[in-house]
């Protein structure tokens, strides 16, 4: 699903041709990151300069070269993985976290000799990172070289940029007019006192335009920058992707296509005393220094990031169809994988595996109306790869199911009417006891946060330990947030609202009407198995009265929670209220889709406990 | 227990003599707080300038002089009161928070001529409430006149500044020596670059000196200032307060005392250069604008804020011995109420009141060992008085107890071994089931937040919905925080800690083992009942496993929660367990110290449910 292999080849070659560039350039070390020019979640064939360096395929890590040296750091769940692909290839293992291991700067202040220079493409560097390695080539007295983008020179048959066809999201699935939207956004500027508004995130510019596209992997956006004016808006992308539709869009609200690579140089003609509102969280380094001395940057969060989180009510109910769908396919994939195991006697290996019951499960979503393919690289994972946060399964790693472990799949679809994503854990013939305590646990968990109800104003750090505290009174705990928001055909990872006790950089933002966030608690135990039961939440009002507005979460996610795996008993009975009541949404909301037979099944695993 | 009587008197006269005041010193709006110079929960009467002034004697709210107007500001839990004590005064009431009510700074952007000079007494107000008058007054073009106290000289037979003895809290008490203390904050400095750390709030100095005193209500401190120098510390206050045993605790740790009103020339004769440690939060502005231009000022934290925060287990140890105590005046108080209800078989109105049951409740406690006085203002609210959350019975309001009602009591001591403070919520005769459901609901949220189990790294904003979630979920809420850090014996309303979801300017800071905070929830039905129910945790570490470090709660408040009130069938069976195995600690804490009767009596009041 990710379309691309490994690139093979010799990576010391490479190196060396790196090195005579970097020589030319009088660059003393050269960082290549992983990313593209827009901060992505996924990146196109066209951006993997690091994996083209190193071998290393994994989606984190950065590169650094000097004339001697060469590392690659990149965190714990890639370790392993790191090692493998590194062998041979003359790139040393940087393991960040662990101790004793260097930074990235603290590896360049040794390294980088008295007034040395530092480079690396500042289109894949953010502000705040250029910024800390031109602080410590400072140190040295050294500078920085932003402007190459060296790996470029020395990648031969590199991939090209994507030529995908872009297509306009209707209205009556985007809900809201460019026009509409436009204005809205103007209106900020005018607030902000900006003239200029600069946006390089692909999902802000694909919401604010109503575009989609297919130049990222997941994410069915446009490579694109744009530029609001209070009078016009230029943007920078490929013009040969726009069919008629959307030119004529483009055409009624001002919108001018100017070529992607321009960018560089719109933003350095901008107009000295300019004030550009831009969001330095998501614009990279290079951009960011194109712009004259003279102007006045306002950085702020883009408008356009709180704007798209709040669906609008056309959205909301073209998300609720979308889960539907994802529902019947993935309900009936349940159905499948039970009967499956069921029909199976005798045998210790069952005739399936971790990527063939994602085929399966990946057919029966393209079933569905509307389907357009996979939002996120899905996760397919048996047993003790469960315990692998974000694993993939490959053609080496590819487990067969066998009785008596969990399936976990954390997947989901891109819909013309929404995202969706969703985690299911299924016990795969029976389950060990403590498997199901773990299973029941997290059930627990999920419920629990699905269920609470709160006061306008709270955010997901003030929530986030209402699904936490019964895993902390069992002294354990899960290492990744409890949810994430989901945008409407653009990244299913779609910031700034989450479930995170842990406040980031910025306090999470409220949670408002009409947000769609997940609640996906999990366990994970190492070399075992793992569990992790996902449902996306949208946020609806409740009752107003002399208290303030209260709030509550309704599901769109109608999935069983698979009763094989479940221990009633260790659930209290207000816990297992949720869960009947849930179920019983369940199977109002899937039986119309599905025959006799699966119909017989819902009912069963949908039963009260 | 105020010790302060209202002062009677001419309003309009002392207003008239302010007037001449202002026109003398050329200013056209005075501005009278209600603070001390170190921003004291409680101020003594020589700083009831603003009480003085209008009459008006709650605790919040600042007057404003014009040459022709008038006005007090204050908050909606007053406004009755004050629209009372303001009546024929001439002064208007502002209430704050009200639709179409000017601010202060909206009322002197209104007033004050252009260039024109608002004035106040600058160390009754804080750096940032100073600067915000600064620049309402810049807008226009107006100045600032900080130095003079007009109340003062217009004040006849103002109260003298207090001249109450100070006392040494022996190392017993205090767990670490001055020398210690002297010794960590003097490596924070370090660390932080500074030269000199200037101290203005009561409860540091009174900390870091190991001294008490008795020179604000409720707060046993002593009026100082302090300079912390890295080889010496100068302290401003009264020298004729120190018996010699803290002279000579201050002569070994370099302690010289300098008179108390000589900050200020202290404060302007620093080195020009120095860097100067200061907390601006907890600086007044005159003292801080006395500061030299030079002078870098470091703002933080003063160091000494989270270092008492976090009690030593000397303190922590005195700490249960002091709730012992207060734990056994409390039970004997609810048994003699409980009796005295019990025996009064026919009256409508039984020979109780608001202030003889709190008179009451203060005999039980000073009859314990190294009982020092209470804690802070007590409040002793029968039936509907109970739904007013700041309640003060007066003269006026006392209310007799009768049958049917709750009586809710807010009060604490200070003991040598530490502070408490607890509010329980007694049903006098059989309360109304309503009032039972409101009861139970407020134990249930109490009980939870006590139990409950988090991963080192929770602040109280992550965990305050624990405790709300029960009202949430019946669409309730109550309009304080669930809890606030209690100081040993200094104020026992401590920064920085708090239960409060939605966060102040800054985060609240994580939960360390041995604080020590509140956990009182409560329900407010105005004009009807309101319920409170408070017990004091200390926070502990739990098991420390691969998942982190994890923490719990042990209650050091052991009074029974009134089963009269009690509906367990409106309880989850864990709720139950949680109060059930709080009454059988509460019956083992307290039942050594009590007399036969009482021993049964509280056994019945700690049987399980």
């Amino acid at each position: 699903m990710k379309g691309y292999d490994k690139i093979s080849g010799n990576i010391a070659d490479r190196i060396a041709s790196l090195r005579s560039e970097m020589e030319r350039e009088g660059i003393d070390i050269y960082i290549v990151p992983s990313t593209d020019y827009h901060y992505s979640e996924y990146v196109g064939d066209y951006f993997k300069a690091r994996e083209y360096m190193t071998g290393f395929t994994g989606s984190a890590g950065t590169a650094v070269f000097t004339k001697d040296k060469a590392g690659l750091w990149t965190d714990g769940r890639y370790f392993i993985q790191a090692e493998e692909e590194l062998r041979g290839s003359g790139v040393s293992l940087y393991k960040m976290g662990e101790p004793g291991v260097d930074t990235i700067e603290e590896f360049i202040e040794k390294e980088l000799p008295q007034k040395g220079v530092v480079g690396f493409d500042g289109r894949c560097v953010g502000v705040s990172e250029g910024n800390r390695y031109g602080k410590t080539a400072g140190e040295r007295q050294g500078t920085l070289c932003y402007k190459y983008d060296l790996v470029g020179r020395v990648w031969k048959e590199r991939p090209p940029l994507p030529k995908e066809k872009a297509f306009l999201l209707e209205e009556k699935y985007a809900g809201e007019s460019v026009q509409s939207k436009l204005c809205r956004v103007r209106e900020r500027m005018g607030a902000e006192r900006a003239d200029v508004h600069l946006l390089s995130s692909l999902d802000d510019i694909a919401w604010l335009l109503n575009i989609r596209g297919n130049d990222v992997a997941y994410c069915p956006l446009v490579l694109s920058y744009l530029l609001l004016y209070k009078d016009r808006v230029e943007l920078f992308a490929d013009e040969d992707k726009f069919p008629p539709e959307i030119q004529e869009v483009f055409r009624k609200n001002g919108v001018v296509v100017r070529p992607y690579e321009r960018i560089a140089e719109a933003a350095a003609s901008l107009p000295e005393q300019a004030c550009v509102l831009l969001d330095t969280g998501r614009t990279n380094y290079a951009l960011y220094c194109m712009l004259p001395q003279g102007v006045r940057v306002i950085d702020r969060e883009n408008p356009e990031v709180l704007m798209k989180c709040v669906k609008n009510d056309i959205e909301v109910g073209n998300i609720k169809k979308a889960h539907i769908k994802d529902a019947v396919a993935h309900t009936r994939f349940m159905y499948w994988l039970k009967k499956e195991v069921a029909e199976q006697f005798m045998p210790e290996h069952l005739p399936l595996t971790e990527i063939t019951v994602s085929r399966k499960l990946e057919e029966l979503r393209a079933e569905q109306e509307g389907y357009l393919g996979p939002s996120f690289a899905p996760i397919s994972a048996f047993a003790k790869h469960g315990a692998i946060v974000h694993y993939s399964a490959s053609k080496e790693s590819d487990a067969p199911l066998k009785k008596g472990g969990f399936l976990l799949t954390d997947t989901g679809g891109h819909y013309l009417e929404g995202s969706t994503d969703i985690t299911r854990t299924v016990a795969v013939g029976e389950v060990p006891l403590k498997e199901k305590e773990d299973f029941t646990l997290v059930a627990r968990a999920m419920l629990r946060l699905m269920n609470t109800v709160f006061l306008h104003g709270c955010s997901g750090a003030n929530l986030d330990c209402i699904a936490r505290e019964v895993f902390w009174k069992e002294r354990v705990n899960f290492n990744h947030g409890t949810g994430h928001g989901v945008g409407y055909l653009t990244n299913v990872h779609e910031a700034p609202i989450n479930f995170r006790w842990k406040e980031g950089k910025s306090p999470a933002p409220v949670l408002e009407k009409n947000m769609v966030i997940t609640d996906e608690p999990g366990i994970y135990i190492e070399g075992s198995h793992g569990i992790r039961i996902e449902n996306e939440l949208l946020v609806c009002e409740d009752e107003k009265n002399g208290y303030g507005q209260f709030m509550r979460f309704e599901p769109l996610t109608f999935v069983p929670v698979d009763l094989d795996a479940l221990l009633p008993e260790r659930m209290t009975e207000e816990e297992r209220d949720m869960l009947n009541d849930y179920h019983r949404r369940v199977y109002e909301a899937v039986v119309p889709y599905l025959d006799e037979e699966e119909r017989a099944w819902l009912k069963r695993y949908t039963r009260p406990v």
